[in-house]
This record gives C-alpha cells, structure tokens and sequence, in this order.
C-alpha cells in the first residue's frame, strides 16, 4: 500500500459522526506533515478496560482526537470488532473538539468560526509536540514502507510495545527475529537464538477451535482450547517452551490483517490450571531483534 | 440553515470518487475563507448540453474543480434528478486535479506529493481570483442568511441570471418582485408593477400534469399539458400575460426546494402550437426588483 493510498483510505473512513470528517481532515491537510502518522476510527481501550471507537490517533505523539463525545462501543459492536487491532490509551492524551455544548440544560450549536478556532489551536499544538519528537534522537520519521520492513526494526535493535509494531505476514514477523521463514508457521516458530521461547501469533479472541482472551489491564493471555481443554492445559505445563513473543493477529482499522508486537510473555504457572485455562503473563513490553540473514541451524 | 450546517453537509457529500474528498476538503481547508461560497457535486450542463456532476463548484468565480475525469451523467441517472437545480458552465472556468495519468497507454498512480502540489497551486489561484473580486465595486460577500433574504435583491435594484439567485419560498422571491404574499400562488402570480407580465414558479422537468422541458442552449422553456394539451396552447396564445419572469422549481443539491431565478421570458408566438406546445424564449438575464413594503391594489 502506497502513502497515498493509505491517506485517501483512512480519510475515507470519517464518516461515523456528523462533524468528524470535517475535522478529521481540517486538522490533516493543516498539519500538512505527511511524515506524522495517524489513523482515524482507531480501536482503543482504555485503564478502565472500556473500549471505543478514537476518531483521530497520531501514534507517534500518542495523541489521541475526539469529534465531541467519545463513541464508546456497545456489545455487539464489539462481538464485531473482536478481531481488531486496538491501541491502550494509558499514557496519551485525549483532546476533545466540541462542536457544541450543554450549558445550563441548554443544548447550544456552537459556530463553525468557533469550532475552527478550536482545531486551529490543536493544529498548533500537533505542530508544536511533532517538532519536538523530531528534535529526539532516536526519532524515527515515518515512511509507510520502512514501518512494515523487518530491516527497520532489526537495525534499531530491538522492537518495543511502544514503537507499536505491526507486520503484514509472520514470515516479517519471524525474520525480525533472527528466523528465515523457511516452512509453514501456523500459530508459532521455535525462536533461533533465544531458549525456550516461541514466535507466537495467537488470535487473542474467540475462534473457531480457542476461547483466547487478552486482557489489557494486567497484560495476560488466557487461552482455552475448545475441543481438548485438558489436555492442552497439561501439555502447556509439561512443554519446556515457557516463553512467548507474541505477535497478535489482528485486522488493522482498513481491514487488512496484521501481526501485532505485544511483548514478551511467560507462563504463568500458578494461574494455569483446568478451571482458568492457560495464563500467560507479560514480562517485557520488549524484545531483541535479530538479522535473519545468518540462517541457523535449527 | 447555519453557515456550519451548510459546510458540514456539502462537504459530508463528497464520497462519488475515491480521491474526492480528500481533495475537496484540501481545497476547502486550505483556502480558508468562510465568505467564498461553495457547492460540491454541483449539477452542470456544458455547452454541449452534456450534463455532468462537478466535484467543486465556486459561484463567486464561476470556478469549477474536477478531481480526475468528468463524472458524465448517464440517462438513468439523468431521470433521479430531473428536477437537480443546475449551473450553465458556459463562461465558467474548469480546473483538474490529476490523480493518475495515462502516459504512453500506461496507467501510472500519482504520488500524494504531487497531487498535493496540484492542489496547493489551486488554492493560490482561487485565493488570487478571489482577492480580485473582493476589491470590485459591486462585490457582495457571500452571505448564507443574507442570499436568500429577498431585501438583499430588494436593495441591489435587479437580479441577474449571474447572480446565481434562488430563493427558499414562492413568498419571498414574490417579494423580491414588489409582491406582499396575501394568498395562495401555486404555478404564478401577477406582477404588481409590470404589464402583462406573470412572476412565475415552474417545475422545468417532466411531472405529473406537465411535460415541461428547459433548453439550456438557447435558453427556451417549452411547456406541455398533458391532459389538455391543446386547450392550454390555445389559452396562452389568447392570453394578454404573454410575459414571464421566471422562478424554476428545483432541488438543490442538498435535496432542499429551492425557486432559482432564470431570467425574463417572452411567449415565442411563431414557435407556439399544437405540435410543440408552449414556447417562451429568455428576452432578458436581469429582471427588477421592487419593494414588497408599499402593498400595490391588485
């Protein structure tokens, strides 16, 4: 997908609230920066564990812009939407643009010179937090094309939960990590060069043969199997393979799937049995990454 | 209608193209002026007689933006919006945004940077023209309360086809022409201050009683009953009203009635028969205009 692309899409998608695609692309084409990434509808969750719909989100500044009230999602939208790649607010900033107000019991429009001042000053504020990023060391631009190649992250060293990392296939995923794709991974790799551990790319949702669940708050996974529960709780519990770089299947906002980094994770002994099913617990929101072009035996 | 209100609906109509939007609102944002009218999706016929959607109109300038190809109307859908109010491009100036290209019969994706260098020398123009403007003498900045209050046109002495006027009731285009609304007036009324001549309100398209047409190139309306079609020719031949100021009924492209003025016609009595119905032919663009305030007897 080429940047064009990417922006008309996502532009494209600003139609769920009245006002938003007005504001969505005033804030865009006044900004005028095409190295600033953002992402409109964005899936977030936030430290309360509720989930909605973030009309505006720049990764980068981890700013996220709401059209008014925030959409927050009801049930069967999120029955929907379970496979969706979601962002975890904890840390951002949320700038509100009202486009009218509640005073006193009384439901008022606000003007749209009114409304333009407003996103005038949060184009000012963008424009003000992006420099200063770009002032960083390690400020990596975004390019539509690095992101999603294995060599960006490999150079850097390491993939964090906070560069919010997403492949488009496992083999990106598994060359990341030092692996040449050479087979068919279906849900996980052995990891080359590190032990015990496993490339994992679990659906962190119900599907059809795993009851798996993600929970955002304390970062654990918790997968059951559908058929052989049992077993598969024992057979966890017996595998030496302890430790899990997970990389989540998702489908991103444009509907595409994607492999979402989401840290490293160990089992958690204690809180896997027959009743829980098996728990798997974050323990780094970072991993080191690997060339893959010095092949290993395996 | 609210100025916001009106902003927010014409840009919420531009999804008929992938880039459309984009570039709409690039435009639109970027100029940055809430006294340049514009209209997207405007309804047009060329000088051809070729009926066309354009994706960014400005009245003001008679400027006419085309994201890409012409979207050509085809006759079905022609027959959905028979009763669209449209503009005469003729005199009109139209720009194209170019999001592709064919070179060499080889179909080739242009990059966003060079769409948007487009676009930015487009906002340069139209700021250019539109600064050209705001120094005329007569200029009037677009004003939505005031466009549709018939004082404006009360106070101006005259409404000219150029001034693109149309009003949102029988009642007040009949005040624009020195006419008190103190009754029921469906198809016309008498003109309190001119002889002979009827302020009417036609429907220009094909409907139930009527198969009325409007000839856009040379500026005819030819009007056919369609259960007393011959009774009628016969009628307005005998008739002393033989003069015509004409208020058409349509649709704006927000799906709103609007009664938009088309200029001062005359009955062609050499083209008027049992064969073509009823011909009147624009004699004048510009009609006057009268103070509704000093009530004429009738």
């Amino acid at each position: 997908m080429t940047l064009k692309e990417y922006v008309f899409r996502q532009i494209a998608k600003t139609n769920k609230k009245k006002y938003e695609n007005y504001v969505v692309t005033r804030i865009i084409h006044l900004v005028n920066d095409l190295s600033l990434k953002f992402v409109t509808q964005q899936c977030v969750t936030n430290e309360n564990g509720k989930w909605y719909l973030s009309d505006l989100y720049f990764p980068q500044l981890n700013i996220f812009i709401e059209v008014d009230e925030v959409h927050h999602l009801k049930n069967e939208e999120l029955d929907k939407i379970r496979d969706a790649d979601f962002e975890v607010a904890t840390g951002g900033r949320t700038i509100r643009i009202c486009v009218s107000q509640d005073k006193n019991n009384e439901y008022k429009e606000f003007s749209i010179e009114k409304i333009n001042i407003q996103i005038d000053e949060v184009v000012l504020d963008i424009k003000k937090q992006y420099n200063i990023i770009k002032k960083q060391e390690n400020f990596i631009p975004w390019d539509i094309e690095n992101e999603y190649d294995p060599n960006t992250w490999i150079e850097q060293g390491y993939i964090d939960v906070a560069d919010k990392v997403a492949f488009r296939t496992i083999v990106d995923a598994c060359r990341c990590m030092g692996l040449n794709y050479n087979g068919y991974y279906r849900a996980g790799a052995k990891h080359p060069y590190e032990e015990n551990t496993v490339i994992w790319f679990p659906k962190l949702y119900e599907n059809k043969n795993w009851n798996n669940s993600y929970d955002d708050i304390e970062h654990k996974i918790v997968t059951k199997n559908k058929t052989n529960f049992k077993k598969h709780v024992e057979s966890v519990l017996n595998d030496k393979f302890k430790r899990r770089i997970v990389f989540a299947h998702v489908k991103d906002n444009l509907g595409d799937i994607k492999y979402r980094f989401r840290g490293v994770f160990e089992l958690s002994i204690e809180e896997t049995n027959e009743t829980n099913g098996v728990v798997w617990k974050r323990v780094n929101k970072r991993a080191n990454t690997y060339s893959y072009k010095n092949i290993p035996t395996l």
